[in-house]
């Protein structure tokens, strides 16, 4: 799998043995490698998810906790779940997160997108979004939505995103 | 059920024949009159819609065409799809509609909500938005979500909706 327009993040592809990659992380996964060295990442949506880490990840990145039966019910009807591990041959380590919604068929949202502050700067988001989109689009999606919080909404439009075509605004409800 | 804040545009809830509501609408179902003498009105989540109505009825309402076959997998793949009809014993006919997509645990997100300009101004829109949080309320969902075209903003904020909380904008990619 190649993906373009990656050139500054991206060292290099295809670093581990496709039969690990495969055991490992299931597949239509994607490994490289940054620029800085940080070891080899990979993108993968067959890797099953240690709830824990996931919840501890997502704490990293400030979101509140959610209970850990509920997010598993939710990742069963999520269309799409990616993780974004930091490789190794024995305990890989999960450093990013997002998942999909949607009827898959018309329509599919991205929600929870998080990458680790510790390796936040070196562009993973950048990949894991290309990696989601390109999943996505390989099902003949129509249109992919997603909601930019204010921090990220630079992070979205570099990446080609449309914020709020023809003025629409997000709405949301929340539950007491 | 009874849907309140609504006295504005319900004239009478329970208008039919229980046995009659539960045939031809099935369970759950919310009948009610408007001011104006319309005829009885009937939101429905479980009476099967006839795609090439539905079709018709998007269209009054100046939307593009999508394929039947995509149309009919995506309302599968939706977690709530909802119907009012104007009823008649023998043809209810479609009036409005709206569905949701999402996980059904954490969110839900509620898409194509539309209602004949021929209905529109009765407060039907607001009766169909009542019922479908109530439905999607009654699962525990903790958060409900939709993107709002500039031309309907305000009667989603009149409904109590957060526009944009904390900055939060939406972005769209589609397929060319």
């Amino acid at each position: 799998m190649i993906l373009r327009n990656l050139r500054l993040s991206i060292n290099k592809t295809n670093v581990l043995d496709k039969s690990i990659l495969l055991d490992i992380y299931g597949k239509d996964s994607f490994d490289f490698t940054v620029k800085n060295d940080q070891g080899i990442f990979v993108c993968s949506k067959f890797k099953e998810l240690d709830l824990i880490e996931l919840d501890q990840l997502l704490q990293t990145v400030g979101w509140s906790r959610r209970p850990i039966r509920r997010v598993k019910r939710a990742l069963q009807f999520s269309v799409l779940v990616v993780g974004l591990w930091r490789h190794d041959d024995k305990f890989p380590r999960l450093v990013g997160f997002a998942r999909c919604t949607g009827d898959g068929i018309l329509e599919a949202t991205i929600w929870d997108v998080a990458i680790n502050p510790v390796y936040q700067g070196l562009g993973l988001g950048k990949v894991l979004m290309k990696y989601l989109l390109k999943e996505l689009k390989s099902t003949g999606i129509s249109k992919i939505t997603l909601f930019a919080d204010a921090g990220v909404i630079k992070f979205y439009k570099n990446q080609g995103w449309t914020l709020e075509p023809n003025g629409t605004k997000c709405a949301f409800w929340y539950a007491n």
